[in-house]
């Protein structure tokens, strides 16, 4: 058991969003560490949330189904919490410009009722937020660190950047630790595979597996980073037992960028199946389309010795081994 | 009559926020120049409209009384305006804190919704939000230009700069032209005097008419910048009517700053009735005390030539006048 692992045993922990992509991978570590998981998690159809990412540990969990933005829900939830993972949230860029609002209740609002719940009954927690790349919006300089400008393309990348400083604030003000941790690209197993809103690596897997043609905008050749679900769980619990993170935020990232092109060949390349072609960008994307972008995850590694230690390549592979044996639970409900 | 002046003549205005401070001294001008000014005003009794503030020149505009947080009225009044002047906001930083999720709704929300009305119902107009200081937090260096990070000390900081962000995206993506103009400490006449909440030196300038003890926080040595109010005006009006502020935010400041205690002083000259002491910082207010700040405004002045006009002696002695003649509709209602 690595040195931050042991901060979780017997520990009371809150995953929002837990029945997502990231929050059910980690409340599957976590449960192997031996901490007592409560999960929240709304059900949205549209979201990540899918009740057989926790099939296997349904019995050493507690699962609370409720909405972030209901908060006399989160009142009573956040209460007695050691740790809090807070990775509800809505994470279509494209969602969020056809629904401004509704991306605002859920990445503004509902984080600072967390947050105001934290202080008023239980201000000794410690919370870590998951916010993202996209606070950055395009990148003026690669890899973009944590002093990169916040500059969105997008409401999403707005009302994330907005719910990360409640968490900083209420860190720097009312002595609520926090730390936030901006994610790149993130793949691997549990994620929706229902639209290519949330992520499109994901969504090519789907399609490669399904033997289909996948459609790159423009021509593939944006480079960017991305991380295996697993090493971005680690980097979760490592900010999370540290006491040095509280009140600081730290880019993820990965060793190389690779461009769009290349990633997909190398999928093509785990599935076998599958094809690739090339397609003009959509209005909608071409509009909050970001180009290269990277992040320069050292501050994250000279803190805590975080950084990536899955491969691409070995990474796709188990993803795709995982969606070939699981393919009921997550092909079933495609938007 | 200045070049950008006539800009406006038999132009269609709104000002949300229009019985406000900066607002209704907007409006004035705007009457001056023969715009056709509408003002939408909540007159929440806590914030700073005041019916008087439009006192003679009510017949020469359009007064609709509504919330911006009621998107139906906005959707409405955003309707064929060449230009809005997006000045609505709880502007409280201690009140941001107290109720964070008013000031969200206030701040973020509804403009967010006021766009959204944009979008759909005019997207020809050109907007000028008002953003504040408030969203650098405590300066890194001074004086601030506007590349400073983005690290608000309240929630109305972290609020106010969602808000701005909002405006830049509509500008970059759908082509609604938006201008935010960062303001420092602005006073003059016209200001809410019913509490200190809103501005520390206006608040100097009741206690110091009525002859009573100014309480400085600390040592009143930290340095601020002020602005009168007819040189905020003349910036609003300068951004607004010229193409190349689009999707450009913009400092405003003064050629020097100078301590609390010096501008205490100075207003104790203008009024020749008062006196000041030093007291403990309340605990609210230490933990969002920002110290020594000062903006950097080389930047409109490149761009338009704006610079502050109004030194500060003068400045004081015009708003004591005014408030001296006008006390009955500015005293009436402390809270």
């Amino acid at each position: 058991m690595e040195y931050y692992e042991e901060s979780f045993e017997k520990k009371k922990v809150l995953i929002t969003g837990g029945l997502g992509f990231i929050g059910s991978n980690l409340a599957h570590k976590l449960v192997e560490l031996k901490a007592e998981v409560t999960i929240v998690d709304s059900l949205i159809p549209q979201y990540g949330g899918n009740i057989y990412n926790v099939n296997d540990i349904i019995d050493k969990i507690r699962l609370n189904i409720a909405d972030i933005r209901d908060s006399y829900s989160m009142n009573f939830l956040v209460k007695n919490q050691d740790y809090i993972f807070n990775l509800a949230g809505q994470v279509s860029h494209v969602s969020s410009m056809k629904d401004p609002l509704t991306d605002l209740e859920i990445n503004c609002k509902a984080q600072l009722s967390i947050l105001e719940a934290c202080r008023y009954n239980n201000p000794d927690v410690k919370i870590v937020f998951a916010g993202t790349r996209g606070q950055y919006g395009r990148a003026n300089y690669t890899p973009v660190d944590e002093k990169h400008s916040i500059q969105p393309v997008d409401v999403n990348g707005i009302n994330k950047a907005a719910g990360e400083l409640y968490h900083i604030l209420y860190n720097n003000i009312y002595g609520i630790r926090a730390t936030s941790l901006r994610l790149t690209n993130t793949y691997g197993p549990r994620h929706s595979m229902k639209s290519s809103d949330q992520s499109f690596l994901n969504w090519f897997i789907r399609l490669a597996i399904d033997g289909e043609k996948i459609k790159i905008f423009g021509d593939g050749e944006q480079k960017r980073d991305f991380n295996y679900i697993d090493d971005v769980v680690r980097a979760f619990l490592m900010v999370a037992a540290g006491e040095k993170s509280n009140g600081e935020v730290f880019n993820l990232g990965s060793w190389k960028p690779i461009s769009i092109r290349e990633v997909t060949e190398l999928l093509l390349e785990a599935t076998k199946t599958g094809s690739y072609e090339f397609v003009p960008f959509p209005e909608d994307r071409r509009r909050i389309e970001i180009g290269d972008f990277w992040g320069d995850f050292s501050k994250i590694r000279s803190f805590f010795g975080w950084e990536p230690k899955v491969p691409l390549k070995e990474g796709l592979e188990r993803t795709v081994e995982y969606y070939l044996k699981n393919k009921e639970h997550y092909w079933n409900n495609k938007h």
